[in-house]
């Protein structure tokens, strides 16, 4: 019999669970693509007396320095979350000579630096694949399979919750409110939603993906942020009838001179991008590269089967290296040190909807506006009265994020505006359409 | 200055022309990723004295012994196509101890074996991820990040002339010779197009598809073949009103028992479907695991450049080994033997299009010849006169392939029946429905 690869799991939770279950399951295709079985040996646990029965058979304990003392481990799986202590117990499993694979986006888009150096430092590997698009191969392709070109953009639908949440807003007209109700309770949305919905998720993914893409470190403090709490039917409607589909993007570019540009925000989507018909919670990652020129990678971005596939992806990468001796793997690809491009300097069309008085000259005086501050405008629709006022929806063209701040300003102080009800950005064919 | 890393091209076509320029253009980025730099030293051609401007600086020659004996050389990119001599040639390559990179789908598809035994002789890498879907990822994928997996269904769109034909085709009304004259002009089919039309050049991606998902060898002379050539605009006006569209797909499932089923054919695919929005010459491959759910990668499945990227990111892979002393990659990972599932096996559900005497009891005549043939009819449709005759669509429920051989002997026995027009197979929603 082969001596197998020991592991060892931080943290019981779904994912745990899942990559126990797959692990256990899938066990003989496993041994026969690592050429040795794979096996966990321990689980660090909270609590050891509680009675878990998907846990039967492994050895659990609620001290990690048993698991670094443990020479029969070569590889520690984190799947606790959170920063504290799933950072420095992936340190302290690296430092002690084993490899490390996690599935947390809060450390690898906050401290992947100590990690990849820590990495560097004692020659062993730290793989992040489940971190982002859940089950979605996305880290190794950027890593391995995309590393002809110069990539130029990553746009990215990569939180489930969100996706779910606007797909359904789309589909039934709800408001946001109620579809929350709803994807709580189909356990799509936790109890505090405020992580996916104010769009924090899906920064620290872009944080990662763009890293990844432009190699160069790109961390969470990087990226600009907004949510989805302000969507409303309203712009849903006018969005479909211009053409677009609302989604939540993680969008990263590399502007060349102007440096890189990450940010997560609702955007309209043109409906034939081919994100746009990513819908409930898949996930799904568009990029554009030089050599290869658009690909997307397409799948479901969260639960606990998905991610467990790529976290066992990860094992068996590290796992076959053990069986053939090879020397570390890719390690940290950033090997660039690009400048980050400040919001205001970003560039984007941006759809605005304004509550004016309902007279003549109006539209004119909002146009003028617009012209001052030398904001170009695509189209201007008055749509519909509102009580006694007209609402008023403007498409601009490319302009720079302060120019259109500096407008919204100059138009909340013209007396016949009452309101800048809503400001979203667009994605134009010429940007996005392939 | 660092020691390159040194590469002999075979071949200086199209795609060869492809790797010249992206390996230019991104030096500086391949550099970094590698750790050294990687340069093209010799080109294999015909025809030493031909003036070609894009290989200006390489070393040409028409004696591949010349490559064969080159220390210098580490690495040989095989980009002539066809089997002849480019098997003869990578086996020699290998032979001589040099890495090995194709886009060969011919000789991956039929004479794998060879080359990975080879392979394993002389402790090289036989890399081919340009063999199918162009730029896409796929064989890494495949071979490294879905590892944790039983993958039981692969399903692609992988020819591009014939997803522009029938995107053509759909969205236009125009006949198959008409749309194959706009493919030649536009250069997206070659002058002699039989190897797309009649699914050939699909027939090799899913044999590559099949072994490298099910871990089995899986030959061309394994796949059952069917081409685009009898579809017409009735067909897709049918589809369109059943709701699905039709797309030559090739189609892998692992059936456990039964074997391993691998086709090509045009099929009706549920408009909802992921695969049904891929349009014009893009490809993708639709995966489903029993880890990982659901999964698509898309992209351009053809292209100087985007083939170029794939034939890269595997000269990176065999480059980044070299620098780190790594041992042999992965190598074959066909560690089964599942039989093949006979085509008269297979199942599917079926559309039938029939030209039949408009008289009374046609329609229960037809019927009951298909139930005493075992096939049970998912829906039966009257649909429109054609001059003094009918025309009937039937939809069959699943169904193996020998009772629908069967049915259709029949039913052309019959009378009232003038005419078969035509056999689709239908995928369900329960098959392929996300």
């Amino acid at each position: 019999m082969k001596h197998p690869i020991k592991i060892a799991l931080l943290g019981s939770g779904t994912v745990g669970t899942g990559v126990v279950r797959v692990l256990k399951e899938n066990a003989h295709e496993i041994e026969q693509k690592v050429g040795m079985p794979v096996e966990i040996k321990t689980v660090l646990v909270r609590d050891i007396h509680k009675k878990r029965p998907y846990l039967e058979g492994l050895q659990l304990t609620d001290d990690m320095d048993s698991i670094l003392r443990d020479d029969d481990i070569s590889i520690v799986i984190e799947l606790m979350g959170g920063i504290h202590p799933a950072r420095e117990y992936m340190l302290a499993a690296m430092q002690a000579g084993k490899h490390v694979v996690t599935a947390n986006k809060d450390v690898v888009a906050q401290f992947g630096r100590d990690m990849f150096e820590m990495a560097e430092q004692r020659q062993v590997e730290f793989l992040f694949e489940a971190s982002v698009g859940g089950g979605i191969p996305i880290v190794t392709p950027l890593k391995e399979c995309l590393t002809a070109n110069r990539i130029t953009e990553v746009m990215g639908i990569v939180n489930g919750t969100t996706n779910y949440m606007l797909t359904k807003m789309t589909q039934g007209g709800s408001d946001y409110a109620a579809v929350l109700k709803e994807a709580q309770e189909k356990g799509y949305a936790e109890a505090d939603p405020a992580a996916d919905v104010g769009g924090l998720d899906a920064a620290r993914k872009a944080a990662i993906l763009a890293s990844l893409a432009f190699n160069t470190r790109v961390g969470l403090e990087n990226v600009s942020v907004e949510g989805i709490t302000h969507i409303t039917p309203e712009d849903i409607v006018y969005a479909r009838e211009l053409g677009y589909v609302i989604k939540l993007l993680a969008i990263a570019r590399d502007l060349g001179g102007q440096g890189v540009d990450v940010r997560v925000h609702p955007s309209f989507l043109p409906v034939g991008h081919p994100l746009a018909a990513v819908s409930d919670v898949y996930n799904a990652i568009f990029i554009k590269g030089n050599a290869i020129g658009e690909a997307m990678f397409y799948g479901r971005g969260a639960g606990a089967l998905p991610t467990a596939s790529a976290v066992i992806a990860d094992i068996v990468a590290v796992a076959r290296g053990l069986v053939k001796g090879n020397a570390q793997g890719i390690g940290c690809t950033c090997f660039e040190k690009k400048p980050i491009c400040p919001l205001e300097d970003t560039v984007s069309a941006y759809y605005i909807r304004l509550l004016v008085a309902d007279q003549p000259g109006v539209l004119g005086a909002i146009a003028t506006t617009f012209g001052e501050q030398d904001v170009s405008l695509n189209s201007v629709i008055q749509t519909r009265r509102v009580g006694s006022q007209a609402e008023i929806v403007v498409v601009t063209h490319q302009v720079q994020h302060k120019k259109i701040l500096q407008a919204e300003q100059c138009l909340t102080q013209l007396p016949v505006v009452s309101k800048i009800s809503n400001v979203i950005r667009v994605e134009t064919a010429a940007e996005g359409k392939v």
